[in-house]
């Protein structure tokens, strides 16, 4: 891969920030997999708090948002952009890897290759957005790497409002989560691919429902395996020895969910800002 | 009431469509009790579903987006502005008023008016967002009414991705009901104001669950008199006897839950269109 950072030393690079974006805040529990991967790494997150979700959008939204919450993040200086969305990733990636002069990486093909790896019998469940499951990603990235895996894909639009509520227990999430994963169970898979970075918040209760003969695959943490991996190749790690900072933009600052993910994944946020969306692209014209 | 309407006569006005617009679809609620309400009149539908929710996103963020939609129906040569949101309507109804050179007619007023004319205890329910329930609007609107109301909010910030998915029954339609009424049902209200045009779609069930003794008022329903008694009053009223056209743009098309409200609400869509956002507020500043 040949990139360009014009009018910087690598040098300098390697202390840049880590780029990370995500529709909402579901995205902070890949930043929760990057912290234990790269301690050293300085994070900036970007959610795009005042237009989630994505995953019940189209393709051409999804794009011109994954662009434009980029561009906020090369303002940033962010030596890599991490696509910490699985909507995005399906639907936004190509165009992001086209558009950006820094890597991009998203969550799906780490996924991918950890549930291919998983499987025993071939028969593998994923849950997502309806956004992400109508793209189809996980089932050609999965096929790609084992063409006769058998990929059953289960979209599931009421887990991120179930977790922005922070409901991570109790009969209501027990009821939704019977209602998705029960045709799973029935089509007898191994392994359960969480196809959105929601949704580990809610894992501990998703391992009860399955059972111990389904293994799940958590696209956040190999997501972030797969970033220190790419660091390390394209010798941009940072090389200190103090923990990098945290900063976190929304483009809306009332969410209350943020104290939620803070505390269930412990994370420590040095910073909070608010970043205005509108007229972004022009942001990226410039760069 | 002065409004001026440049270059153009009264009698071209009145052939003017109505403007309605909600963060999604749920507003078609309130196109339902138009149209029964107001048979001759053409609508224009704005539904912004390439930025929804509105809800559970900030003032400043509701402000911005609701001037930029009511922009694009200005484009459509609006006559009059309905607000057929709730959120919209609780945090940026002055905002509209102040800037719009068209009568802007919100849900919240109606609702609440209705609401004092049918309690008896003086002890009212509200259901809506979490935004809605935040700004006090309701409690605000209908203590100037009956200052010695007692209101009771409670928001419901699933009940909105419940309806998108068409899940109006079921044991997780249920189990979401009880979690939000029962604390009103103990608070001993006698009326129960549905604060949120998505609403009525559930009231059947909610309606159930209340049992007799709760009188459900309909926002979308009441809105939609207080629409056709302005109407009257500034001698705008469409005097054709002929069916009026409804016409919908949404600002991101795939929506699947526009044909369950199609269906539900028994509409017919004469016209089906998107609109891009982005930089809209020059087309505004143009106006």
């Amino acid at each position: 891969m040949s990139i360009l950072y014009p009018k910087r030393s690598i040098a300098d690079i390697t202390t840049q920030p880590v780029g990370v974006f995500d529709s909402g805040i579901g995205g902070l529990t890949v930043v929760h997999a990057l912290r234990k991967a790269l301690p050293a790494e300085d994070i900036f997150y970007l959610g795009d708090t005042a237009r989630l979700p994505y995953g019940t959008k189209n393709q051409a939204t999804i794009e011109r948002y994954s662009l434009e919450i980029a561009g906020l993040l090369l303002s940033e200086r962010a030596k890599i952009i991490v696509v910490a969305c699985n909507t995005a990733t399906a639907l936004a990636l190509p165009r992001l890897q086209d558009t950006l002069r820094v890597p991009v990486i998203g969550v799906i093909a780490p996924g991918a290759r950890a549930a291919v790896k998983t499987t025993k019998s071939g028969r593998i469940g994923v849950i997502g957005t309806r956004a992400t499951m109508m793209s189809g990603a996980y089932e050609q990235t999965i096929q790609a790497l084992r063409p006769n895996a058998t990929v059953i894909s289960q979209p599931c639009p009421l887990l991120v409002p179930l977790i922005e509520e922070g409901m991570f227990r109790g009969a209501i999430a027990e009821e939704i989560l019977h209602l998705y994963l029960d045709p799973l169970l029935l089509e007898g898979v191994d392994t359960l691919v969480l196809g959105c970075t929601h949704y580990p918040l809610l894992a501990p209760l998703i391992s009860e429902l399955v059972g111990e003969g389904i293994t799940l695959v958590d696209s956040a943490e190999n997501c972030a395996i797969a970033v220190a991996q790419l660091l390390k190749e394209l010798n941009l790690l940072n090389r200190s020895n103090e923990l990098g900072h945290l900063d976190v933009a929304l483009t809306d600052e009332s969410n209350p969910f943020l104290q939620t993910a803070e505390r269930e994944l412990s994370l420590t946020i040095d910073r909070l800002e608010k970043r205005v969306v509108q007229g972004v692209t022009m942001v990226i014209a410039e760069h």
